[in-house]
């Protein structure tokens, strides 16, 4: 127990910050290096700008490298894009390129020039090309180093330079190599089993099978497909013209779908980028108010309805208690149903064309809640207020507009995808300003309607 | 063009039903077969339960753990519960023991007992045994299928059994394997390279190092964490006592990581359960309304604050129509706020006993958008109705309602967590609350004390 207590309140922000006072690297190495990388980068993060400037060009390149890694893409371009240019390179040279691709593209043009002007010419030649790619695509998700042989080898060739006990296979682990022909297409590979069992003089060409490529415009969802149904490591990526340009591993699919999901998350919560709270204020605060204008805008249009109908208003004032309720009654069901289409579009389970599909399960829930809910808080108006037509307006209000509210939120994120817009970032504002219209004009002009019962 | 639309317009439920129709079990592999794991299982779902049943009966095993795998676990173990328990014993044969656990977890107890009952007596304790660990830990996430040797082979015994090819081995691909002691102890991992380029007549004790293990209550996140910092595929799991029990694979924790962030989404939406349209409608409409019910509740609650002003209300009525708005932009406010920690939560940025600097970090926003919004807002009352006093009364009470909103949306996550509930799904419905009323109080007893100038 006292361990753990200790451990979770574990500060290292002032060694750190003295540490970094005194230049003192080898204090900050010992400091951060035994943490895990994602406490560590909770410590960097903690420290003011400047502070994380200097731990970041005193630590070991290794650790540097781990620790703008273990950031999402957006603060990891950050934290590299404050250092001299030379000591992102010696950072960046810790990483694989496509690794180097993400972050450089992150960066302010001039900055990403510094640092490529700084790299190792091939190397740089390498990133300018994977920036260039999509991100969710196969070109955006491969990394251009792989381990290939040429087809003119032999069994006994890759042994030998596997025993070699060169540095570079070590990235490699668990990959099988590609054999390559001198035109640079991948004409096959070899599964490690298969060298462990042929005789040394064999040429690779015998032992090798036609591999599967994809081409670098292959979609994110494309290859969580392909892994999903094959158990390979990687797949070898090809230009149009066949030549082998990269290979896209099974971990980058896998990262890239969770940050996705991440980011969709936030997105849906009215976040849009990538904040972290140890961004500059300023910045959080913009993104943050952007989104917010746009709302209040949204929310002016709804209460104008309410403005419409003052005279009821004024006559049973009893409405104006039960207004905000059924405005975020019928906004929670339809963020329900937001939820389970963004779940489905992102499992493959449902697409822009199955908007009729999804309407017809979501009206069915929608009529059922609708009217549960509506008898629920009918009889709370009833009672408290004493006016059975209160009763009716409100719930009948709520049931309407829940019916409303979930055939909304189940297909506005199909229709947004459909006309190329992003679901996560829109369809929440969309869905309570259209919620907020209706609920109250359904409300105020039952009332309307009723008015020689509730007065 | 032609082909894509085709290809997007794509439904087979007329074939596949008759096909279903005719116990036609060479068509339905014809046709689900060739499509992508994701495309196939839409399909299936896009029929009725009764007919998926016999879909899941004729076609191959194989397709059918495929297709049940690549659903998500609620779902999937609902399509194997309604087979007989014969059949779903042969295709849970083609499963890993870690996904036939999760499975057979999610059913209901006397189903799972006649599925276990059904299989292969050592399968069936294996699976017991998994069932008992909780989901994210690696007893929960491991398999039991270990590629292991004994340290009394030598490097020639492994070449040999490698290359009798049986079809065990394939299922580890690209994992090394672990050396075991007559206790069932791992004490050695060798690698495939190591192999390659070792003597055949050579101790694999020789060649072996040391393996990392994990506890079976080790958590997910911990894993993550090894995952970040060690290339392995896969880690050895070992009971108290030190015996290997499992290993789980770096690819069962993106996913699980995957899972639980999608999970995430659809709570803070306000889907608790993991729902898809192709439940039955009675089901997920009351999974739905079990989430809504309780925020109607402390919707009333909110309202209450309005019913205690209806004379301020009655005075100027014009504030009826700024009230909805005012808790609505607050409440997305604080929203983004939830968001945020979410996130940052997730990626192990914040914990629990950060909630003091979190709020910090969340009030400085909080005050600039706040008096942004504010000046905002108070502008359009004032032009819209006229009045710099109900402009004042709006603005002030849309500023301060937008501090108190981020510091709860900031914060409330973290004490959620730290109380050991669940972040996702209470924090959205708190902060509502706790904004309407909130937003309720400050316009009205503003205008209250604004009276004088208001009417």
């Amino acid at each position: 127990m006292q361990t753990e207590t200790q451990i979770d309140h574990l500060d290292l922000s002032p060694q750190l910050r003295a540490a970094a006072d005194a230049k003192d690297a080898q204090t900050l190495n010992a400091l951060l290096d035994p943490l895990p990388y994602s406490e560590a980068l909770r410590e960097l993060l903690n420290l003011a700008p400047e502070e994380r400037d200097v731990v970041l060009s005193l630590v070991s390149p290794e650790l540097a490298a781990e620790l703008v890694e273990e950031a999402p893409h957006e603060m990891g371009a950050d934290l590299i894009e404050r250092l001299e240019a030379s000591r992102a390179v010696e950072i960046l040279d810790e990483m694989d390129s496509d690794i180097q691709a993400d972050l450089l593209g992150d960066m302010e043009d001039a900055d990403a020039e510094a640092i490529l002007s700084e790299m190792d010419a091939e190397d740089a030649a390498d990133v300018r090309r994977l920036v260039e790619y999509d991100d969710d695509t196969a070109g955006g998700l491969m990394m251009s180093e792989v381990f290939k042989f040429s087809d003119t080898q032999t069994v006994g060739n890759v042994l030998k330079q596997l025993a070699s006990d060169d540095e570079d296979f070590d990235r490699y682990r668990g990959q099988h190599p590609y054999i390559m022909d001198a035109q640079g297409h991948p004409v096959g590979v070899v599964s490690l089993r298969g060298l462990l069992t042929a005789k040394r003089s064999m040429p690779l060409t015998s032992i090798m099978v036609e591999p599967m490529t994809v081409d670098v415009s292959t979609s994110l969802e494309t290859l969580d497909d392909i892994f999903n149904e094959h158990p390979f490591l990687g797949i070898p990526v090809v230009e149009a013209d066949g030549r082998l340009v990269g290979v896209v591993l099974r971990t980058a699919v896998s990262q890239a779908l969770l940050e996705r999901s991440e980011s969709e998350t936030l997105k849906l919560q009215g976040v849009v980028g990538d904040e972290l709270r140890s961004m500059p204020t300023w910045l959080r605060s913009k993104r943050r108010l952007a989104w917010l204008s746009a709302n209040i805008v949204l929310n002016i249009i709804a209460a104008s309805v309410i403005s419409a109908y003052e005279e009821t208003l004024t006559a049973v004032i009893a409405i104006a208690i039960f207004l905000p309720m059924v405005s975020d009654m019928s906004g929670c069901s339809g963020n329900q149903a937001v939820g389970v289409t963004m779940r489905e579009l992102s499992l493959g389970l449902v697409r822009p064309v199955d908007a009729m599909r999804v309407w017809m399960k979501e009206i069915s829930v929608g009529v059922i809640n609708g009217i549960a809910l509506g008898i629920l808080i009918g009889i709370v108006a009833w009672i408290w207020k004493g006016q059975p037509a209160l009763g009716l307006v409100i719930g009948l209000a709520l049931a309407l507009n829940t019916m409303l509210a979930v055939s909304i939120g189940g297909v506005v994120p199909l229709l947004l995808k459909r006309l190329g817009q992003d679901p996560a970032a829109a369809s929440g504002p969309l869905l309570t300003t259209v919620t907020d219209m209706a609920g109250f004009f359904f409300v105020l002009s039952l009332a309307t309607l009723m008015m020689p019962w509730l007065i």
